[in-house]
């Protein structure tokens, strides 16, 4: 594998200039639809998400970790950014909103930015397959029904299924006919295209290549001939709602407001939530097509990379960027081979946008929303929850509590769930450590589990011996244990404990020791520790436990028996 | 240790009935300010705090885990009321809070109540003590900035820290100059009393007990003297905010009104964590007098017990109760012997309630909110940090992130970041799983590490152990480990992995392993895996990893060696 960067990038680079620039003015085109359908998810006016596109992916294209990637609003990070300028700017001026969602932007490309610089891509290996896929299903879902507001034409309060509900079982009250019929039509076509389509086109003896072309070509068509349509048929004139006339301020830099204490905190979570789905989803396409391409691929320069694209977002009247799936795969299908593909479909979105704009005023946000529909329901993965359901039950439980989670309390709620959960499972192994009541198995002062082994106890003298690290999550067993145990063995005088098997000691575990030891006084019940480890000692040597059990540490199990089993007044013997 | 539900229980309850009663009077009296002070941290109006301190006291007393355990609102739960009513209900009407407290009560206590039913009492083991440190002192740090406005007498927006930094700026513009002098100096009255009195009560030869006696009883008769020289001294024409008159409906049970779906799901979040918190220090608590009382205590007959202590403050006109730290030391040094003593000081309550609320109405706010200043101030818990810091780094850092959290993004989110701070601390251990290069060491097909014994090893066979659980934690760690062996041996066209050391294995790491092998079919190198345990090998035969690997795994890595270095046309030699 070879690094990215090339003491020969210029000639790098133009040797792969034509196709760079044949596969950019292909990307720059298809991504339009969906880059206009993203920003009216985040709750934008749909040229935001031109604006978006632009700068953002040439500033990937500098320094980002992937020649292929291609960088851009996505649906996720799209329906995160809606949710955030939701809870910030509710009920606000358009203005308002857009000045949120850059501000919005330069946080997260600040986080991602010092994430990189500090060299956190590792942090990410910390979600599961299976949240992963139940986030991204439940995104999916998400979107869905909050598009079917503009496909259905709904009336009413924004994204309530409450309101949904009732539109399916009073259609007429809040459905608008003529919009349904071409929101849900255009989902209807756009959905055969892409489900149907590339099959029926083999038949008809195209390559496979060819037909997955003209199935890619289609939104874009069927976006050319509705806008076409809806202009000279006037459909506004009928009550379907059209983008209008996009006013735009050409390409510029234009440096969000300074936000308020008060609205940066409330943006914060959301900005790290963004930074962190984005940058997974980006990184995993990126891995992917590096994977493929025998390339080396680096999270930390992912990570500086999708934080400059986001600043730049921020700084050019864009939104929240990452690297998506849809426009990474067209963009190296249409051979793109070095990032400068990225900035000619940059060039081409932004002649889109200083000539072509007048032409899609009169595109009917159904048509949108029914594009972004069909684009997100590909997101939808059942496949990854059977699968787990299958081959590991934890992960599919993961899975069902963030995709409830999400739907129910919203993205960071689920998540956490799902995190919280996964990480809660695989702790729970932990949480049940091996102990034993263990003996003198020889003369070498070893001892061994007295279920396994015929080996020498002594009367009113209990041994244990715990096999595992002591956490939070485990002292409650422990505790546990050595309760059963003082029962099982109820002529108990001394208890001697051998943390021989204890690498790591918490202070939950810390205070379970000390709680063990106060109540055993009470029940005048001696208690001693042996064959601590090093790590451990020096943690309990700072340690209130290590005054309170003075006298009674020592190096070996052995040692504890004598001390333990001869008279107090005498010289201990060392020697059995 | 005895169960807490004896066979003569009526006989047991007679023999303690006049320590009970006498208990029960000395508590009722004394809880009286906290109560009422609680209950303005909650946001309501004063005197339900007492509705909360009656009825829910009696239902715990039926059925609670602890005989000493004193229930009614304490400080945290009812700091976490009021961010959950200020989210739920911001700027409506007394009646909406006080109706959606009683909401919040009951869909704490039928969580409670579930979560006792379901036997989840284990789940608290999950929080680490640094965590619950840290929240229980930025909580207290949270209310005291709270109380502030009360002591002080500020005006303006309600607990901001920027309108607090500017009355402290600007003193004559936001402070109330009567107010603060009053509320300070109580402050500086019960400060004194509690952290000094004692010590100096001893110089005038009181035994600790009559002086620690003496210092609880202070902040009751500072109330009363308070208000007595309020009423005839008509502080209320000064501009001092007193608590005015009482109005209430008497004891009666009053089922809040049903709420909407969409003010269930808004509660529902804070419903759980007043349930998980108030569940963990009312648990605590009662642990720690059991342990002192050589008396069991059951997690999940708390659980229930809290639940219906729950369920009755929502119907009876209260909010979330659970079992405090300061009432049940009172109780128990008071002599409270059954749970009886919570039902006599309920009664002194009920009492209160029906014949002297008048006496309460020039009650100064400041002095109330003096008296929970002074008393959480005694949760703000540095010693466990340095603690932690001297003994446990990672509790340390889990402890502040809590802390931090909590002060600025609130009570959920700082939990959940300390939750998932110390989990993934603990689990960043097994994130670096031992691996190792292995070669045959004898004829019976034992295979030991190369760097620590000398074994045989194959050209172009490279043999991998992993001796660590799979999980999403270590993918990354295993597959870069991988790659730096086939770096380290470059000539190697057959990759072996024992999985002798992996007990389980999860989705993520089935997801590596068959990229991995991918990965290696595209470099032209065979990978097959051997030695796989049963519980691992059935999670495999249902994932499409099997079918990736057909032939291609082992019972024994011997088989696995000697069918990848035979010539493949010849039959392969089971014998070296």
């Amino acid at each position: 594998m070879q690094p990215v960067i090339q003491r020969d990038r210029p000639r790098w680079l133009a040797q792969h200039l034509k196709q760079d620039v044949l596969a950019g003015i292909i990307v720059g085109l298809l991504v339009i639809p969906q880059s206009l359908g993203y920003a009216v998810l985040a709750g934008l006016p749909p040229i935001y998400g031109v604006y978006a596109s632009i700068l953002p992916a040439i500033a990937y294209a500098l320094i980002g970790a992937s020649r292929s990637q291609a960088v851009g609003p996505v649906a996720i990070t799209s329906l995160m950014t809606a949710q955030a300028l939701a809870i910030a700017g509710a009920g606000q001026s358009i203005a308002t909103m857009t000045a949120l969602a850059a501000v919005l932007a330069v946080m997260t490309g600040g986080i991602l930015l010092a994430a990189g610089v500090l060299r956190l891509g590792w942090l990410t290996q910390w979600m599961s397959r299976g949240v992963i896929a139940g986030f991204i299903t439940a995104s999916a879902v998400l979107i869905i029904l909050g598009q079917l507001r503009y496909v259905l034409g709904l009336s009413g309060p924004k994204q309530s299924l409450a309101h949904l509900a009732h539109a399916v079982f009073n259609p007429s009250h809040w459905l608008h006919p003529e919009t349904a019929l071409l929101g849900l039509g255009t989902v209807g076509i756009l959905g055969m295209a892409r489900w149907r389509l590339a099959e029926g086109l083999q038949w008809h003896s195209l390559t496979p290549t060819q037909s997955a072309w003209l199935v890619r070509v289609f939104p874009l068509a069927v976006v050319i001939i509705m806008t076409a349509a809806s202009h000279f048929g006037n459909w506004a004139q009928y009550g379907i709602a059209v983008v209008g006339k996009l006013e735009h301020g050409g390409l510029a830099f234009v440096f969000p407001p300074v936000p308020d204490l008060g609205q940066v905190m409330h943006l914060l979570p959301s900005a790290g939530l963004i930074a962190l789905i984005g940058f997974i989803s980006s990184a995993a396409v990126a891995q992917e097509y590096a994977l493929r391409r025998k390339e080396s691929f680096d999270p930390n320069r992912e990570l500086i990379g999708l934080g400059l694209a986001n600043l730049t977002a921020g700084i050019s009247r864009g939104f929240p960027v990452t690297g998506g799936f849809s426009r990474t795969a067209i963009a190296v299908e249409a051979g793109a081979q070095t990032p400068l593909a990225g900035a000619f479909s940059a060039l081409v979105m932004a002649t889109i946008l200083l000539f072509f704009t007048d032409f899609l005023k009169d595109l009917p946000y159904a048509v949108l929303g029914a594009g972004v529909i069909v684009a997100v329901s590909g997101l939808i993965d059942v496949r990854t929850l059977v699968q787990a359901w299958k081959s590991d039950r934890k992960d599919a439980w993961a899975y069902l509590v963030t995709l409830i989670g999400v739907v129910l309390f919203g993205l960071q709620a689920g998540l956490l769930a799902g995190v919280l959960l996964s990480f809660a499972l695989i702790l729970q192994r932990s949480s049940q450590p091996h102990c034993a009541v263990i003996g003198l198995y020889d003369q070498h002062g070893h001892f061994r589990n007295v279920l396994r082994y015929a080996v020498k106890t002594w009367p009113g003298v209990l041994i244990l011996r715990i096999d595992e690290r002591l956490f939070f999550g485990n002292t409650v067993a422990v505790r546990r244990f050595v309760e059963a145990q003082l029962q099982a063995y109820p002529d108990t005088r001394e208890l001697i404990v051998s943390l021989s098997g204890v690498n790591d000691i918490d202070l939950s575990a810390q205070h379970m020791l000390q709680q063990l030891r106060e109540d055993l006084q009470q029940r005048h019940i001696g208690m001693s520790l042996t064959e601590i480890r090093a790590t451990v000692s020096d943690a309990l040597r700072k340690s209130p436990i290590w005054s309170l059990f003075e006298g009674r540490i020592f190096l070996s199990t052995l040692d504890a028996v004598i001390a333990m089993t001869t008279v107090p007044s005498q010289e201990p013997e060392y020697h059995l």
